[in-house]
């Protein structure tokens, strides 16, 4: 296996995940930022241009950080990231796709059609007029996040799992990226930092990350 | 267990992914365009308001069509709607995430924008001026998926999956509902036609879609 990594959220989610596991995947680096993701080549191998992408010893190309996270997951069960039971691991599939659609979408989207649209107005369909609601839509969903998770330590319960990992990516990148995060939202925040300060987190940072002045 | 049913795509989803395993669940209707899935009792068992909720025999809820069907392919794993090996799963994940996030989810956020505006005005952060920008992000979705479904007969690859499911359901309702399925796109409307005679799909159809005007 071989790792077609880079700088940004979903490929530092990754990173995180092989570092909470303790697995070690050769990666190499791709120029997001030059678009060597949006040439023949990568997308060859990815013809959604996405990063990253996971080399497989078959000579096949898996894509998508969650299918490649929970690929991962099913070849290293030890220690489980997604759950120990069917019931734990539905769980943390519903958190990963409720934070997903409810708030990391929006602000994806968000990001290309304002802030990053200087990067993404050649390579995907923007709708700029569209920004401003989709941040609010992606503060709407945090808002009703943070009801959701008093009382416990993590996005899916008392456990830390893979639920968390996208969601503090996204965050961590567009709170220096035109989406602030609000600190008045008292659960996510202290959520927020309780993840960041795991270990696995603060080696995870893309070296491009201080060139850049984003989070990735 | 328990299934929290009603009319739509989601629930649709499910029921078919339920007939191809030959599992059945006892049911209970939910009148989504009476609004019951937005008040506090069926928001205690799901709060983002989705359907369908299945109740589990351990008194929680589980929410998200997809993380259903993860829990009920662990729980019986034949026959198998991902794949047979972890590969093969990995890809029709892969697979379900492409189109969700290139063409699925800009079809509903389209509907509930425009056609669907009255259902969902009071009930979601509505951006109708980006209604139409999101059906044409979906058309180009479908005409990039066109391309690359060529020569094989399932979204996923040679064997039906979970990934012909959710991008069937949300086609076949939107197609009349003010998104037409583009018969020009002949890979995939060779492959609608494909899913659409299946007998589970057949049978899959919800009692309201007649009075509604709408296939859910």
């Amino acid at each position: 296996m071989h790792l077609l990594n880079s700088f940004g959220p979903n490929p530092r989610t990754l990173r995180i995940y092989l570092l909470e596991k303790g697995l070690d995947i050769p990666m190499t680096d791709i120029d997001i930022i030059g678009g060597e993701n949006r040439e023949a080549d990568y997308l060859a191998k990815n013809p959604g241009g996405a990063m990253p992408t996971l080399a497989l010893d078959d000579g096949t190309y898996l894509a998508e950080t969650i299918a490649i996270c929970e690929y991962l997951e099913e070849c290293h069960p030890q220690p489980p990231l997604l759950g120990n039971t069917p019931e734990e691991r539905a769980k943390t599939r519903m958190w990963i796709r409720r934070t997903e659609l409810n708030i990391g979408e929006h602000m994806y989207h968000a990001f290309r059609y304002s802030d990053g649209y200087a990067l993404f107005e050649k390579r995907v369909y923007c709708i700029p007029h569209a920004a401003d609601d989709l941040k609010r839509k992606a503060q709407d969903g945090l808002a009703w996040l943070d009801t959701l998770i008093a009382g416990r330590d993590y996005i899916a319960g008392d456990r830390f799992s893979l639920a968390d990992i996208p969601l503090f990516t996204v965050l961590d990148f567009m709170k220096d990226a035109g989406q602030p995060l609000d600190r008045g939202l008292a659960n996510i925040a202290a959520w927020f930092d309780r993840v960041g300060a795991r270990p696995a987190v603060q080696a995870s940072v893309h070296p491009q990350a201080a060139e850049l002045g984003w989070i990735g």
